[in-house]
């Protein structure tokens, strides 16, 4: 039997499609995630692979619901996402070429609205609704995850810039004869201040010390930034040095980001952020020292508060909702 | 005999306080320069000494106006004011100790409203309502002076950030190992693009290679932009590697920009833009050669189009207007 219309809930799913994993959740109004679930992103297959796997999951968890809820529209938080165009251009960490509709696209498989925006952007919106941004106007958050995105809010809105694509923080330069990255120049933030850009890190290190660590008993593709955190807190020296390395840079950079922007927090979110004071006190540390008199003590280092409740899904419902708002509100009258 | 009130024109001053020179203009609300004036800021006096003379030379501007013009109220454009507060606080380039508040002091002197922002800020308020970024909702000004100054709008707003003080691009890091700034780090951007880094530049070349060069029998303090850019065109290597090295770190940093802000131009202006091809070019290929394939091609480099009306008297006086817009169109009708 079909539920009464007006006691079902008004739901969106928010997915955040990430280098390495795609999560999705259902999500109502209020910021709560009634189910939840990820898939592998397999960044090497094509996006015409990909979406058949992600519908399936999807319409999966919506059994869960369905007899409770009813489906406003879907928001997406992914690499190179265009807010503007509902397009994603040429993602760097995704084989998925150039230019991919997708708002289009997965507006036709599920007839509702969709929206769509860089994921980065999707977790400071997350955070500004839901999380450690609540009531401020000014932040930024930092997505450390396989490469390092960020979203900038300006005036309590995300800066988007004049082509949809603003807030690409790294992929500003750290060192100009620096670390081939994947976007085909060297020295990018993200290779040096990221899951990958650690690793690397920890390569470099076995070079340049004599120190023994796991590491040198690991098959390099095998290391990940959570067992880079294992080793640091058992003591392992390379692996503490990644971290203060990668801190140190992360540190100097935010100190630059402060200086362009003058926000009132940064905040930290992913898996490097997890690894809680080993990457938070050299990048607080970095950070301070570095800071241009003026803005020194005002910006407030944070991680996410939304780390177990993946800001980005959250960001991505909340950026449909936003978009759903005159629309639903005239239902909601409607239905009373 | 006093003419009727309602054939006087409204104006404002706008005033621009710089490193080595202050300027000011009576602007109507058109943006046409009825009168101007310019005196040496002198840097090291304080600012008891300072504001005494720039009252004098506003007053006697003033009287060239008065029979036709009615002053509604005073817009300054000053190193590390402050748009939220009405303050200039530490000051690098001024000898004006730690917190000023410029706002009260020269209205108390006037008695007509006074607004005050970062002299970039005012230089790019001048272009977008008057100038090169005319119709822009995201663009970035560069003054090159003394220092390197930056205005940045997004969404047709200038960015201010949490305290007012965003914005600070010449205080962002070219090389941590680098020269010493008046800020009292290393590195910045401003220690090497800006008249005072270009001057620096040149010594640096002189000591690295053996060319003749004009400045072997110059004095170093007395070897300014203009006439290193003369020099330079008149075959000086020294001096044309000096603004090829210039235009490569700016345009370099500019990608950077690109890369956080995505506007859709950025708007060199002062002594260095002044130059021409010979900060322009190297500049625009180092922009175009690191900037993210994303954004390649989006982004204009434009050169001011009020170098001659000077853009920042031209925007501090908007800024009161801005202010005063509500007040002054309630008294416009009740003059009808």
């Amino acid at each position: 039997m079909t539920p009464p219309q007006n006691t079902l809930r008004q739901v969106t799913f928010g997915i955040d499609i990430g280098g390495t994993n795609t999560a999705f959740g259902i999500v109502d109004r209020d910021g709560n995630c009634l189910a939840d679930d990820t898939i592998p992103t397999l960044a090497h297959e094509p996006i015409t692979l990909f979406l058949p796997r992600l519908y399936d999951r999807m319409r999966l968890l919506w059994h869960n619901v369905e007899d409770r809820c009813v489906l406003q529209g879907i928001g997406i938080g992914a690499p190179s996402a265009n807010y503007y165009t509902g397009t994603i251009e040429q993602p760097p960490n995704l084989n998925w070429g150039q230019v991919v509709h997708l708002k289009r696209i997965v507006e036709e498989e599920f007839a509702v609205p969709v929206a769509l925006t860089n994921d980065a952007n999707a977790a400071a919106l997350g955070e500004m609704l839901f999380g450690a941004a609540r009531g401020m106007k000014h932040f930024i958050i930092i997505t450390l995850g396989t490469g390092l995105g960020s979203g900038i809010v300006v005036n309590g809105d995300v800066l988007y810039g004049a082509d949809g694509f603003a807030g690409e923080l790294g992929h500003t330069i750290v060192d100009p004869n620096g670390r081939m990255c994947g976007c085909g120049r060297r020295g990018c933030l993200e290779t040096y201040v990221s899951a990958s850009g650690i690793r690397r890190t920890v390569l470099s290190l076995l070079a340049e010390y004599t120190d023994d660590s796991i590491f040198r008993r690991t098959e390099p593709n095998a290391i990940n930034a959570a067992d880079i955190a294992r080793a640091a807190l058992a003591g392992d020296v390379i692996a503490h040095r990644a971290f203060e390395q990668t801190g140190e840079l992360l540190g100097r950079k935010l100190a630059d980001v402060i200086a362009c922007f003058s926000p009132e927090a940064i905040i930290l979110f992913g898996g490097l952020a997890a690894s809680g004071d080993l990457i938070l006190a050299p990048t607080q540390r970095a950070m301070e020292e570095n800071t241009l008199h003026i803005f020194k003590g005002k910006t407030t280092l944070l991680v996410s508060s939304l780390m177990n409740h993946n800001a980005a899904v959250l960001g991505a419902a909340a950026l449909i909702w936003k978009d759903l708002t005159a629309a639903t509100a005239s239902l909601t009258t409607q239905k009373q």
